[in-house]
């Protein structure tokens, strides 16, 4: 099986690269440049990527940034909030669209490669404010895709059923050398450790029972949401 | 209504601004700068949303291009194959999922701006090859838009009853100046008049009776396909 797989540089898309390559999948990696506030990200990825001999590309989407007013993600008019995903602020990080976007992308490359699949890291904890993480929303956008071509690629979700909690138990046994995944929404020299993000990322490593060499500006303020 | 147009500034999607105009819709424009041979037709979209007060996006997915090998409109080391769409040939013009990422795209603008819809020109000649083109692709590609926000966007494609000869009756009729247009695949300050799109152009014209202003390298090699 061949692969293109999503590839942001955080913690659930390294562990799926190992995962994928654990399974000996063919993978190419395809990250986006889209504006984002933590851009950071990419350099972790490409990292990874040249340390596992994996072919990875970048997409420059940050001309898309004017139109997408009104998210924390991409609009600097808006602050990037603190706090759990479930809050009602968290719905300012949604970039309208952003998934089905990088997929149909990620669709094309697999298309013109002749590769399978396109995969990503979405998991089970992945939260109801993102409409485009939602299995009636997948499946609908694989359909599409193999409509679009005569070459079938399909959608995986390897982690789909499994908390953040279990890929980081994950992580861990592939050897996922976690200091070199970056997460945090505000995307400065050291995480912050209080965006969405963060929160999830520390208390996931914490319940896991993963040693975290990750070096947070605050990492007591995500003990409240544990 | 409200409406983001898939603006290419060719012959077809200039007049679908017209006519949306003529509707009274609210009108945004988007073009794609996707590493095609042909961004001459990018400053002919850019002059006809000045002249008529339209905000213009140009989305630049030109980092695109080296995911997309094979394809003559992205690939430099594939030749632009000349003659009739039919032709077997003109398979390698096929951007694999091209359609599925601008409307998605433009989907992404009309729900920041709360607009109603996305339009694009396609008409009843655009051929089977351009699997992306069909209407089953269409409402599936509206659905799975559908499921991604709470803000409903739908996508309307007026012209799809309408032959390319039609539509050139309708640029006629609402005064769109054809000089200020601009189709052919080669991307030459002077349109060839040999690549498919220039032949389809030229014929469509010629077969409305409309009067084409257009300088072309070759205008009589259409024939042979009339």
């Amino acid at each position: 099986m061949k692969t293109i797989l999503i590839y942001s540089g955080g913690l659930d898309s390294t562990t799926l690269l190992y995962w994928l390559l654990d399974k000996k999948y063919g993978v190419k990696a395809l990250s986006f440049n889209y504006g984002q506030r933590h851009s950071r990200e990419l350099e972790f990825a490409k990292k990874n990527c040249a340390k596992l001999g994996v072919e990875h590309q970048v997409v420059d989407l940050s001309s898309i940034k004017g139109l997408l007013k009104g998210s924390s993600q991409t609009d600097d008019t808006v602050e990037v909030p603190e706090g759990h995903y479930e809050a009602e602020s968290m719905k300012s990080t949604v970039v309208p669209n952003r998934n089905s976007i990088m997929l149909n992308i990620a669709a094309a490359w697999a298309m013109s490669s002749k590769y399978d699949s396109v995969s990503c890291a979405a998991h089970s904890g992945d939260h109801f404010i993102y409409l485009d993480c939602r299995p009636e929303f997948i499946s609908s956008l694989q359909q599409t895709i193999q409509l679009a071509d005569e070459h079938k690629v399909s959608i995986e979700r390897p982690f789909i059923g499994i908390t953040k909690a279990g890929i980081a138990k994950i992580a861990e046994e592939l050897g996922v050398s976690i200091a070199d995944t970056y997460s945090c929404y505000k995307g400065g020299p050291i995480a912050c450790g209080k965006c969405g993000t963060d929160v999830e990322r520390i208390n996931a490593l914490r319940e896991a029972g993963v040693v975290d060499p990750t070096e947070y500006l605050d990492v007591d303020y995500s003990k409240q949401y544990a």
